[in-house]
């Protein structure tokens, strides 16, 4: 039995095909979600369907997997059943890949006004939030309030923090051009907030500087040395060394912490594993739980150590992971002997920063500019799941890439401008400006 | 001034474009909705954006035109203002073109319990019911409560009840087949509830015995001659003839009842204007409302009388009537006599049932099959505003009718599985069947 559907699930079920087993595979959501490109939803340039796959589609042809949709709340490692939140499932040996969730670093009250970017739902409400903030500053005659409309926040310069800025930059600057009448889009700000001395702390800091010029001819500010210290509804506090700073922003970003989903806590108290101190499974060289042969740990849930060091929570990481599983178990359903301790071939890291620039490292080999976008792209496009869907990104892409079109951009389960109550009572009515 | 982005208002501003006029577009969400086409939302053929365009995009090199985000709430057409829920409006001339709603003949308790399929909203919350029945089937033991899941009623047999329900049988007994494990989908069914004698009451007979015949290869049963008298949460109460029927079901759709806009009833509050039983604004010939010149109502909200009958609310209408008004304003402000009153031009009618399946007639002209399905392919791909659009939706459809495949099936914005609290409580945990 497998529980998450993500990278790390997928490929674990998908690798069982030909294994004399039967597998469950639980999730809350009946698709498949590719977790890099949420923040393309965020910013228009694709719907949700695009980057999604419905599990059920997926597993057709796979006559040996089922798939049940259900919200897993508990496990019971001694009676070897899965609890759900309406039910429950008995397993022979289950794989839990269920993920990482945002995390506020205890400052849970930021979250509605911050929100992060880990599912449909989110991405979403973030492009309602960015659209509808445009649409506010287009009628906000106050020329301070206009810009406060205008200041987009992204907090935390990682991977996804970048593109997401970059991204925005890109909305702001080009692909919207010409459509508003009242404002001028180059008022508009997006500032990247990272607390280390360098966006992308995790590549090589020749990458952090080419992918830090390259936001920069975005028009994206990027603070780095910079902490995050309040977020209210008019704006952020920042710390950067001594000095306190207020910025006034209506649109507030959350790409800075994660956490390990609640599987695992669960996991802690049931089996008494370790967790790291963001909450993920430390787990064994073979990726099981100690003490439980048959219970194991995949994707970004699990801390995996590797050459002394963790495995970052990326996609390829979770797809060796759920490959070797399915080894693993295959091997043990057969008779054969255990495979060797997984081993993780690092394929290197890769970021993007708009069209046309990305940076990217792979075996020690560096590159940057179109380059690397075009090995961004192609890497995209290849591990997408289904074929219609890399049709889809593609013509999206080429829209968006060359003709700087973005389509999806459609204000939806909110209102389509945020109206400010305690402003609007303190204001004459709204008149449009003269034509 | 122009209120509402649908066929109606969009055609209005398009067409004044070389015009002397300044003109300002109110709508509240902010794009153009693609009328025909939310149904293949909601059996997820296609997406929300693949049907709708950015009205700033759509106007973006229209220099006269501005776009402004808004809902409009009253008229006061003494001096000139169009009220706005959090401002005003001043206009020279106003064109209304805000549409109809479902309406519910009263029984506005049904609402929550039928959804209809006016916004991209209720697109994708038939979507997530229609789909999360099927995995509530899927997860259900008992046969009868399995069978309530696997029943779908549709209620209306206007284009709208047969499309929907057309394509709610596709993705039955086509799309979705060989997905699940534990329920045969061939159990599912569709019944279109019709009060009056035969499906498409407003298109010839032959032509409504052929589109009956195509909802039956799609296993819809069509129950003509049938009115709903009742629906809650477990199914629908049925009258025919003398006869009632009660009939299980926990998806029950609307597509029967329409009702024009608030601005109607504003309307004929303020200028005493006469509406007729549903709301729609009666209009002079020149599509005014009588007594005020530079007042037009025009689009689904406008009832307009041509040789005696009133016109149907669908998009050719509200494109001639958008296109008029724009002659009239257009000749009234270059002082050019008015234009010879609104004149309809039929171009006929049109619905389609699935795959393959049509039917059409045009000037007399009958037809039905591949041919009327072909006539419909090309109508809507020419109408659909944006060319990014036509490509992206000519590309799922080519999936979709060839290879019977519906990408966009995602359960998003609510449950996954409809959990039933009450019926849980007396049941054994949910436990899946053995593999």
């Amino acid at each position: 039995m497998v529980v998450g559907g993500g990278f790390g699930g997928l490929y674990t079920v998908r690798k069982l095909r030909k294994a004399p087993v039967n597998i469950t595979l639980v999730d809350r959501r009946n698709f498949h979600l590719f977790q890099p490109l949420p923040y393309q939803v965020s910013n228009g340039g694709l719907s949700p369907a695009d980057i999604a796959s419905p599990l059920r589609h997926v597993f057709k042809r796979q006559r040996n997997a089922r798939v049940v949709l259900g919200e897993a709340v508990a496990v019971d490692p001694v009676g070897r059943r899965l609890l759900l939140a309406d039910g429950e499932l008995a397993y022979d040996t289950l794989v839990i890949a269920t993920g990482v969730r945002s995390d506020y670093f205890g400052h849970d009250g930021w979250e509605p006004l911050a929100p992060g970017l880990k599912s449909i739902e989110d991405a979403v409400e973030i492009r309602r939030r960015v659209l509808a903030a445009f649409e506010a500053a287009e009628r906000e005659p106050d020329p301070a309030r206009r810009r406060a409309w205008l200041t987009f926040v992204v907090v935390g310069g990682g991977p996804t923090g970048v593109e997401l800025a970059g991204a925005l930059g890109e909305l702001a600057h080009h692909s919207m051009r010409g459509e508003f009448r009242s404002i001028d889009l180059r008022e508009s700000r997006v500032i990247l907030v990272e607390g280390s001395e360098r966006v992308l702390p995790s590549f090589p800091p020749a990458l952090s500087h080419r992918a830090q010029r390259s936001l920069a001819r975005l028009a994206v500010e990027a603070r780095t040395g910079t902490r995050v210290v309040g977020i209210d509804p008019e704006g952020v506090d920042l710390q950067a060394g001594g000095r306190a700073e207020r910025l006034s922003a209506r649109t507030v970003l959350w790409a800075a912490g994660i956490a390990g989903t609640s599987l695992g806590r669960v996991l802690h108290e049931a089996t008494d594993c370790e967790l790291d101190p963001i909450g993920r499974v430390i787990v064994e060289p073979d990726l099981t739980v100690p003490g439980y042969p048959e219970l194991f740990v995949i994707g970004d849930l699990a801390h995996v150590k590797f050459r002394g060091v963790p495995l970052p929570g990326i996609a390829p990481a979770a797809i060796q992971e759920g490959k070797y599983v399915a080894r693993v178990i295959h091997a043990a359903r057969s008779g054969h002997a255990n495979p060797a301790p997984f081993r993780y071939l690092d394929k290197g890291a890769l970021a993007t920063i708009g069209r046309f620039a990305a940076v990217a490292e792979f075996h020690g080999l560096r590159f940057w500019g179109i380059p690397a976008w075009l090995v961004w792209l192609a890497i995209h496009i290849t591990y997408l799941i289904g074929f219609e869907n890399r049709v889809l990104v593609l013509i999206q892409w080429t829209n968006m890439y060359f003709r700087r079109g973005r389509g999806a951009r459609l204000i939806t389960h909110g209102p389509p401008v945020p109206v400010d109550r305690e402003h609007a009572a303190q204001q004459p009515p709204y008149t449009a400006p003269a034509p």
